[in-house]
């Protein structure tokens, strides 16, 4: 099998530029590949290039103002999504069969879903992330990305170390009401349509279930985002690109700088509920997702947006947003998510998502094989 | 409470060494605190400052060649352990009543055994590692040492944002064979008195388990260290600090140099079944750790080295594969792991450690409070 790689990930002898040239042409060339890497070449997959991140993969749209936006092979006057953006389309235009990138927001899920193919984001730190770029380390993982599911399997074992091991029986499928609420009408009737076909083909009933009563709070999903996973976001954030940039202040893109412009602003200390908060929505939301249980929702509430369009800020809150209350799920629960490019809405694809309890990353894989039929 | 913070861990305005006068000098002071020392000033406990690490906090003695050796309060003419030698030191010398550290391979539980304080290695990744300076991504965690348990669980609880929440009771209580049996003699006896006076303090009684038993494999113990973790260990140090090394070739103490020089020759790709190992491990050992469990071993096999007798090949091996035969058990299998200042050889301290499944933080602090009577 052959792979690309995101430019934050470590290739021995090439300068990484985390989507930035200041970045990479202030950090010299590592000498080792990161240990994904190297995992990867030992079972006997090619390497055939780097590819293409968002500025310092802080972004989930793809148009990187340095390298350009990577073609999105389905949608080709569409965003490709980012911030694997080079992952996503390197594979959806077949010069790849799989790719490694990286997820912090929705960096793999959200390119997945919206170039049509498989993207992974497991388990928090199942895979090693030495070698590869800070970003914000109770968040971000490493991610995999690809045309079929069996080579989506194939990499994500190599990564994850599995070995054999024998897991739990699919028993339950929940599908979670409010990440479907946020999404288009349009993705949502696909959605139905795929979880009932699913739901009959591997006889489990679809258990419909809400966020408030997973966590037992009269909360809304988009606290996972706003009140939880963003404050911890930014608050890494700052803790790691934020000193970079504050003490060798580097030419930054324009739109990085104004979204970088809000992470400067952030007060750390008044969002330190919000930490907290993560830990509680992780523990309740894990307490629920015991071994055998999948849970599901649309991997985007909406397909790619056209080229161009994300340029009001009403546009940009729209799509960041409502693509974040979803997102920030597996986010805040450390969860194994699989983003499957099942769904199509106005003939451009969309990605349907499985998730499953923190570290049951084989149980996810085995389930979703199963789904499959 | 005050407390002093590891020269690995960021203070914004200050540069932060990571034990090397190479590293300070070549990367410029961090404008925010480390995520975890904020959390600790925003619950009001107050930062008198910052202490010695071992160079780049590759060690477990504490003999700084380039910081000096901090004082060991209770045996003086020995080691204090390391990498946190001086966050051990400034507690166990009045300095502070608590102090922030790492663990890798043992950085916080190793000092806090010699000096005779308490130290908890969290379960990996349930501290915000932001600010606090790579090692080994799968491998390292902030850590927390102080005098009195009171003073460890609370800041325990802070950097873990365990906020309000039920725990399982305490049901079992085992002591890992393999663990003792690498023990010296006398470290044995006072730890077999002193759980049999806790087990009937509790009224659980006492369950001794094997290695092989837990892992369903005729393997010995030092399997953890030898043929999992520290393969992982090197590979990532590889990865992070091997990469400046390799790219800056900075000045290096001689000790560190030595030690090193093991890891540049370390072959990543044929070390690669050993990180297939640590997952399997991992498995394994937390299926055993169900909720309400805990099981015991000595933190560390003997009591503090005298200063200046780790100078043989012969006594540096048999110092750290010992002390990491133990102490790699948690690190394989991601545990949060307590070092209580219960036990006295010749008059010097040693820590007996109490160990729970990944996750169960707060299970481990309360069944130890518990235990405490």
């Amino acid at each position: 099998m052959t792979f690309t790689v995101k430019d934050n990930i470590d290739l021995a002898g090439h300068r990484t530029s985390y989507g930035s040239p200041a970045w990479r042409d202030t950090h010299p060339a590592p000498v080792h590949n990161a240990v994904c890497v190297d995992q990867l070449l030992a079972a006997g997959a090619r390497c055939v290039g780097k590819v293409i991140a968002d500025e310092l993969t802080y972004s989930l749209d793809g148009e990187s103002q340095f390298f350009g936006t990577p073609r999105n092979a389905k949608a080709p006057e569409r965003i490709p999504g980012g911030s694997s953006s080079g992952s996503a389309a390197s594979v959806a235009n077949g010069l790849a069969d799989f790719s490694i990138g990286t997820d912090s927001g929705g960096s793999t899920r959200v390119p997945a879903s919206l170039c049509g193919i498989w993207g992974m984001r497991p388990s928090l730190h199942r895979v090693s992330e030495a070698g590869v770029l800070p970003f914000m380390p109770s968040v971000s993982t490493v991610g995999v990305l690809a045309a079929r599911f069996e080579q989506l399997d194939a990499a994500a074992r190599v990564m994850l170390r599995s070995g054999p091991r024998t897991v739990a029986p699919h028993r339950r499928l929940l599908l979670l009401a409010d990440a479907l609420e946020v999404a288009d009408k349009a993705v949502q009737g696909q959605v139905c349509a795929a979880l009932q076909r699913i739901s009959r083909g591997i006889g489990i009933s679809l258990e419909i279930i809400r966020f408030s009563q997973i966590v037992a709070e009269d909360v809304p999903l988009s606290d996972c985002n706003v009140k939880a996973l963003r404050d911890l976001q930014s608050a890494e954030f700052q803790s790691t690109v934020g000193n970079w940039i504050e003490t060798t202040r580097p030419e930054l893109g324009s739109t990085f700088s104004m979204a970088y412009g809000n992470v400067r602003r952030f007060d750390r200390i008044a969002a330190l509920d919000s930490l907290v908060r993560c830990e509680r929505f992780f523990e309740r939301i894990n307490a629920l997702l015991a071994p055998g249980t999948v849970i599901c929702f649309p991997t985007t509430p909406v397909i790619a947006p056209v080229k161009g369009t994300l340029t009001t800020l009403d546009a940009v809150l729209d799509f960041y947003d409502r693509t974040m209350t979803i997102t920030a799920f597996s986010g805040v629960a450390r969860l194994p998510e699989i983003s499957a490019p099942l769904l199509t809405v106005d003939g451009c694809p969309v990605g349907l998502s499985f998730a499953a309890g923190h570290y049951q990353d084989e149980f996810l894989l085995a389930a979703v094989r199963g789904m499959l039929g």
